[in-house]
């Protein structure tokens, strides 16, 4: 045991998991000014926190998690900043024992909005305040300001609000990186989607450097170059800051370029599963999201992977592909519009799934304010976001992303390039998943006429699902398939 | 009150539920020689079986429940074929009250397998076998010939499988379409892959349709000819016969192609979604699938189809599509390349995704026989199952079904066609999303490098998620990036 005796009521909030994460969580407040009550399961953490970074501000360390409650001023704040699952279950459950009506339990983990639901509903029950709160950009935005996406009443957010902005990301124009989401599972959710695009993101500038490298025959190094170039353009973000460091780095073992030192199998941690999943339930398309979660899990396979590579597949790149008569430049510059065009049609899925949450469980969460507090502090944080939040300020109704007069004029510069460099790689068999379901997005919401029609059709045949007339759009018809008539019914 | 007093002990096996299904499925028993009790909540809908179709067999009515139980000879055989959920759950634990060890309840409706693994442990310990059963074929096959997908014990299956196989559809070698699939929830989720690769079949056909019709030109009863040509070649599949029918059907009132006063907005009942997020949660790759499953949704989305189409965004179609020049006949046979191609991809999808479950959950699942029971009854019924079968019958543990000597040589000949109907897809603005998702699956999948090497190695920059070495595959690796010398350390 240690002496860890913290005086009664003497913290602003407290922080109840000291890993990396939490303990910088708690470094960042005390930075700030806040008296932060710190506990760990294990005391060791809180002792090596205090050991190393007592200096930094005004910690109230405890070794016993009463005297940790007790150490809160009331209302009461704990952030829980444990492993998601049944860590975080368990720690909601002792500190919701120790607490009082008024007080606020925050999830800050990578939480389920549902499990966030279920439990904010339990405890509203008894008076508690819970939060479920999104925090993006890893260990360094703990420390230094994340983005940050608290859920829960309007009530925690006037307790919360003051000192969670005081430690978020700053955009450039000095706004802080966070803002009351909306009630009970909005945070997670709206941090959940913020990781789906992540993911897109991702995979989208993984096929731009494959198409470079493989169709452009540029070298890593090359591609390196093209990537800080692009800083100049709409592209400018974190993530193309990143790509620049990771290619322009040589593996000092090998001398090689580090990305090709890297085994190409992709991990996931499931917050991409999760997007997909919950659009597919909401009923959203997602497909560059999709594709991209996909691609990490068929990177993964291994065996299918060497099975097909063995087997003879014959390789089947067709010569005439649209850009291989290119020059380089233009290639270069079409691969950024495919980029650029895709990257829009990311976003617009992605908002449209909290869009559409955000009617079905009545958050209404303004979408202009999340790309504000996504410009920021977190992984996809981007100049590209400006240009969001002034979409959704012109017109917060917006069906579509790409409907935005900026987002439209955009494409439409970028399709002929995009459709170049998407048919580039069916020909030339150097897969962009994304790319590709990216613009048949596009192309699927700008159609006079889908072939859905004929699926409708088929439904009926041999379903009977019914379909609806064109000149009678409400009415529920049926064709008598099996009768030599095959007459037509109206049944509503 | 009815009169309908069954004799006990007085009938093989009983129906709860004659809604259509239910009803043929129980008149498909009694046409087959078995004594059937047939029940229903509502005794008007027994009233009616009986009125209408009392000389088809032996049928044992019953108003009252316990009735309906005490006339099932022993060990008691019910199948449920209630609206699936609340109907359901009702169902299975009135029957289970009035039930023996030993006895047998079999839910027949489109449940997700999780439901069934719950409710067939908690009946397991009461000694009664809880049988999920996947039953395709509509309303038409339940009395005609289904294809029967059983799960649950093998004990269940030797009383339940030679009546069952009785009733199933029978493919042209005299084969049943019925098979034990494997314990608990096996049969369930085997018919819920079904119908994933039945939502990817119905979309490559629709898109085959719309690129012969907006890229070819073709006139609609022009393409029904085609797709009527195409039954005698490795497409030939019931589908493609519903296609072949709608597409021939003039409307009546208009004079106008059918397909063309249907309003293009597909409906789903959700065995789509679940598969994909299924495939999500296993860890595995079915981008024909979603694709399918977001275009459903996509059309469905009429706020933000007439917004894009309000937009600005032009319609950038470009001229030098690959195939524009090329003759008609031409084009007609790529895009059959280009469908069978994809629909090769997409099964594969669905077997992997089959495979997967199998070994996660201990199912033992035939491969082969799943293609089997397929070959008739079903909406999936193809010419094709037959290779399949052949295929697992060859090699049964295939890493893919990619790699199947049948289907790499009929992928290396659909390859050159379907790269181009892709690219010509991307450039006229047709969109083919599940021909796409579909080529560079198989492009992913064949690549000797994927670009997720950068991705790791993006995720290693921001995350601290490490990395493998290609020279140490098992080490796991991470870069110092916030350091000046940027070390590599090895962790693990």
């Amino acid at each position: 045991m240690t002496g860890f005796t913290p005086a009664p009521s003497s913290a602003d909030l407290g922080v109840y998991g000291l890993g990396v994460m939490g303990a910088n969580l708690a470094r960042n407040l005390a930075r700030h000014g806040h008296a932060v009550a710190v506990y760990n399961r294990t005391t060791a953490r809180t002792e090596r926190l205090m050991d190393n970074h007592a200096a930094e501000g005004e910690f109230v360390p405890a070794a016993d998690l009463a005297d940790f409650v007790a150490s809160l001023r009331s209302p009461r704040v704990a952030i829980i900043m444990v492993q998601a699952g049944a860590g975080t279950e368990e720690a909601i459950g002792q500190l919701a024992e120790l607490m009082e009506p008024g007080d606020i339990i925050v999830d800050a983990g990578n939480t389920l909005y549902t499990d966030t639901r279920r439990r904010e509903e339990a405890l509203r029950d008894r008076g508690i305040h819970f939060v479920g709160m999104g925090v993006s950009g890893g260990e360094e935005g703990a420390l230094l300001g994340p983005s940050i996406m608290p859920g829960g009443t309007e009530e925690s957010y006037q307790r919360l609000g003051p000192m969670l902005e005081s430690i978020s990301a700053r955009a450039d124009d000095g706004a802080p990186c966070c803002t009351h989401v909306g009630p009970d599972g909005a945070g997670h959710f709206v941090k959940m989607v913020h990781n789906g695009i992540e993911y897109a993101d991702m995979q989208l500038i993984a096929e731009a450097y494959d198409l470079l490298r493989h169709v452009g025959g540029l070298s890593v190094a090359e591609i390196a170059e093209v990537f800080r170039s692009w800083k100049d353009s709409e592209l400018d973000s974190y993530l193309i800051d990143v790509t620049t460091e990771v290619l322009s780095r040589t593996d000092p073992a090998t001398g090689q370029p580090f990305v090709d030192v890297i085994v190409d199998a992709a991990g996931q941690k499931g917050t991409g599963v999760w997007t997909t999943q919950t659009a597919l339930e909401l009923g959203v398309a997602v497909p560059a999201i999709a594709e991209a979660t996909f691609a990490r899990a068929a990177s993964s396979s291994a065996d299918a992977r060497a099975a097909v590579r063995g087997a003879s597949i014959e390789l089947g790149a067709s010569q005439d592909a649209p850009l291989a008569g290119v020059e380089r430049e233009a290639f270069i510059e079409a691969v950024r519009q495919a980029l650029y065009g895709s990257k829009i049609a990311a976003y617009a899925q992605g908002f449209d799934e909290i869009a559409t949450a955000s009617a079905q469980y009545g958050w209404n969460i303004d979408l202009g304010a999340m790309a504000t507090i996504w410009r920021a502090g977190c992984i996809i944080r981007a100049r590209f976001l400006e240009d969001i939040t002034r979409a959704y300020a012109q017109e917060p109704e917006l069906a579509s992303l790409l409907t935005a007069p900026v987002f439209s004029a955009a494409l439409a510069g970028a399709l002929p390039a995009w459709r170049q460099v998407v048919a580039t790689s069916a020909l030339t068999g150097v897969p962009a998943p994304a790319f590709a379901a990216s613009l048949a997005y596009v192309d699927q919401l700008r159609a006079e006429r889908l072939p859905a029609a004929l699926i409708q059709g088929q439904r009926d045949f041999f379903g009977s699902h019914t379909y609806h007339r064109v000149d009678d759009p409400t009415g529920v018809y049926h064709t008598l398939w099996s009768t030599p008539e095959r007459a037509e019914e109206k049944w509503n």
